[in-house]
């Protein structure tokens, strides 16, 4: 085990290229949850939650047309995460369904997918938008980012990621056909439709109300999603 | 921009779980290659190799029945790697065609794919394996692996990945249906066939002749793959 000197912001990709207010606002100082209390993540903003082994986090999407991106770290080992990658070799399928366990990049259970309310379209292709997303699209100033937000919510709660795992694109609705083509649409989910993942083990969840708002993934019109922990 | 002490076995992905001949045969001492010389990915084995923007990589299967795993970094900024989710979000697509931009987590294109002489069945779904896979199928004891494969290949040159990105699996006969549903199965290449990619930026690119020899994709026999630079 050798240590050394880095600068981070050089050597990894930990640096948002901006602020929003998901760094001002976490849940609690630690990220932390009251059980039973339903919390808010803004829409374009992030939140991260600690969500202990056993306890489940039901993720609602208030609106029905809002697409979530989702992470999830081991909170004792950051560089242990929910990995798409990963997760697809694990159950031979592309996409997630309740009783599919969410593995990470150590090939190891972090989440147990329990309940889907929605008709079960989700998204594991699809990187997490950042600033280089909304550069090729036009924009010049800054842009809030499901990337950003990511960074934001765990810096937030005193964390830090020195990458930004493919998310787990809750709502996202990215039909492919078997020949690889892929299509962005609007979202098939209805107001208050429901996911639920039991954490395996002690895990840090982060949720970003995606900000995307030039394509139509989210009807154009940013909104917020809740969140519970029990 | 801050610095601050790290242990980078605890904080990032870096370290390999064990040790093959990768890390004392590199092709040169820094990954430089002689133009126009092909070498060999030995089976089980990784290799690293510097391609200087404008240069042209032509990685041959010689075998036909053989999986590479394939990398890119920006050589001057290792944090900056070509990646699945970005490249199927940049090109509305699963699997990369001849054409295509490669792109990095920036989202800035690092190699172009130029040509194609097999069928165009290459997967960009699955993680490539790793100790954990193998631990998972029941080996008990080190199996090589392309994750340790790309870790070792670089240390072979002084260089690091905090991060194993997701490969880009030539070769790898993965497919899907539009339910999304993946099976596993072995090469429809011929021997010979080969791939030529264009380095856009100074990049180090990545190969392993995958050691899968538990599940079928490289008909059960490892084999070498070959590269050339020019």
């Amino acid at each position: 085990m050798t240590t050394e000197t880095l600068a981070p912001a050089i050597v990894d990709n930990s640096e948002p290229a901006g602020v929003n207010n998901t760094l001002r606002a976490p849940i609690s100082t630690d990220g932390t949850p009251e059980l039973g209390k339903t919390y808010e993540v803004p829409a374009r903003m992030g939140r991260a939650v600690r969500v202990a082994a056993g306890q489940t986090i039901r993720i609602t999407n208030t609106h029905g047309t809002q697409v979530c991106d989702m992470w999830a770290f081991n909170v004792n080992s950051m560089n242990e995460f929910l990995s798409m990658e990963h997760f697809r070799a694990w159950v031979d399928r592309v996409n997630p369904q309740p009783g599919d366990a969410m593995v990470t990049n150590h090939r190891r259970p972090i989440l147990t997918f329990k309940t889907d309310t929605s008709p079960g379209v989700h998204d594991t292709l699809i990187a997490p938008c950042d600033i280089h997303r909304y550069r090729t699209l036009g924009v010049e100033e800054y842009h809030d980012s499901c990337a950003d937000n990511l960074r934001l919510a765990l810096k937030a709660i005193g964390l830090r990621t020195r990458e930004v795992p493919g998310s787990l694109n809750l709502w996202m609705n990215i039909p492919f056909d078997a020949q690889g083509g892929i299509q962005w649409q609007t979202t098939v989910s209805q107001p208050g439709d429901y996911v639920e993942f039991v954490a395996v083990m002690d895990c840090v969840v982060v949720m970003s109300s995606c900000p995307q708002d030039i394509i139509v993934i989210n009807s154009n019109k940013p909104m917020p999603v809740h969140f519970t922990v029990f």
